[in-house]
């Protein structure tokens, strides 16, 4: 369980929701242990995607998986035991969050990461490999529910801490929705021309396992890269009514194009 | 999901949960979410003891294991998502029981489940597999921890909807925690002496995987009986104060060392 969630990474979940508590006025110290409980969540999903059964992939964030140092049923069970943290440690943190809040919290993780979201997406992503033809709405399907959906959450989960109001919720949830796709096709990009050193992955890994991605679908890099560009102008359109505050998530979203890994 | 969630088994962890709503005087179909949570969480633990990288089980509740029919990333992703399907159903039901007591009971569950519960006994488990030896007390802190602490929160959670005083939920704590090792001592004697026809599983089965046993450890089956026997009175000893309400519960106690499958 150390071994994966404490080996860095970019802490990019957390991160949007810490920020989108700040952005909404709240208490960033109080989203601390939600957005570790997000962390938990995500180191979950990757050592379990890792798996031989699933992308059987052997470098992560520049170290071995899960799985090869420890074995396989260990690195599932490591799976299991992150995912339930995540939701015991939500459940613990009611001395700063109110319980309807906290509640209203997990539910929300709970569907992004279950099987009408992350998982649901993980397992098209799964079906659709070596497939005879993606379409585009299937590609945006998997990806929405793959990344997206809980990078949505994450920024979302900071703004019901903060007590964003119903219609800020709806905003933080379209600047979710828009960076979490952006961030996917930068993902899809850099599998093509990033530098493996920086991404800590294997370059070329999504061609090896005949996955479609967003350059390969939706007409080239180039045009891939343009799209992102709009996602992000999209996302930042979304919070702009928040003002100064929500300056962190502007930076954040002009990142999601911009990094090298 | 749906193929290991429907496919039978006893539903004792449920009934407990009910059963223990009843005997404390709370409203039974307000527990049945949470009834149902834990059985989803408990079929996603089947799910994943029977891969391959695990126990290595092909037959359950007399069917063919999750993964001999779907594949054994299917298999990781239906388990991973019935575990947050679990606390996603719990966070929804705010409708009968208080914000307050929805939050106790997933933390009161994710803890049962955790590393330091479920998840951590069957590591425990599977680490002890073919090991030189196995001493008494390894062996009861893994029963205590894979199938003890679940089915200790079980009864505890259905004290929590019924809104039972501390004093009794200490009560239904016990009673838990004594039924849960009779439990596990009848498995093993049933994996020795059972019919496979209706335990549904393949007797002899611990023998074959050299996992240590109750009667193993402690002196034979007739001992192991005689241990479970006690057990069983202590299960019933220490839920006497609730009276006639807590009758299913005494029934339940009995058929833990009755039962044939």
């Amino acid at each position: 369980m150390r071994y994966s969630l404490l080996s860095g990474g970019k802490r990019l979940r957390s991160i949007l929701c810490l920020a989108a508590c700040e952005a909404v006025g709240g208490d960033v110290a109080a989203a601390l242990p939600f957005a570790a409980a997000i962390e938990m969540l995500h180191a979950y999903s990757l050592i379990h995607d890792d798996l031989p059964a699933m992308d059987n992939d052997a470098v992560r964030r520049g170290m071995a998986t899960n799985h090869i140092v420890f074995g396989e049923g260990c690195a599932i069970l490591a799976g299991d035991a992150l995912l339930t943290e995540a939701f015991t440690l939500m459940a613990r943190r009611t001395d700063t969050v109110s319980h309807r809040r906290v509640v209203s919290i997990i539910q929300k993780l709970g569907e992004a990461a279950g099987s009408l979201g992350m998982v649901g997406g993980q397992f098209a992503d799964l079906q659709a490999q070596g497939a005879e033809e993606v379409s585009p709405k299937q590609l945006l399907s998997i990806h929405t529910r793959k990344t997206g959906a809980l990078i949505r959450a994450s920024v979302q989960i900071g703004g019901i801490v903060g007590q964003a109001n119903p219609k800020t919720l709806v905003r933080l949830g379209v600047y979710g929705e828009k960076i979490g796709l952006a961030f996917q096709i930068a993902d899809d990009i850099l599998n093509i021309e990033g530098d493996a050193k920086k991404t800590g992955k294997a370059v070329g890994s999504d061609s090896t396992h005949q996955k479609a991605t967003y350059p390969g679908i939706y007409g080239g890099v180039a045009q891939a890269k343009r799209d992102a560009l709009r996602l992000v102008d999209d996302a930042l359109e979304a919070v702009k009514p928040l003002g100064l505050p929500a300056d962190r998530l502007g930076q954040i979203a002009h990142y999601m194009i911009k990094r090298q890994k």
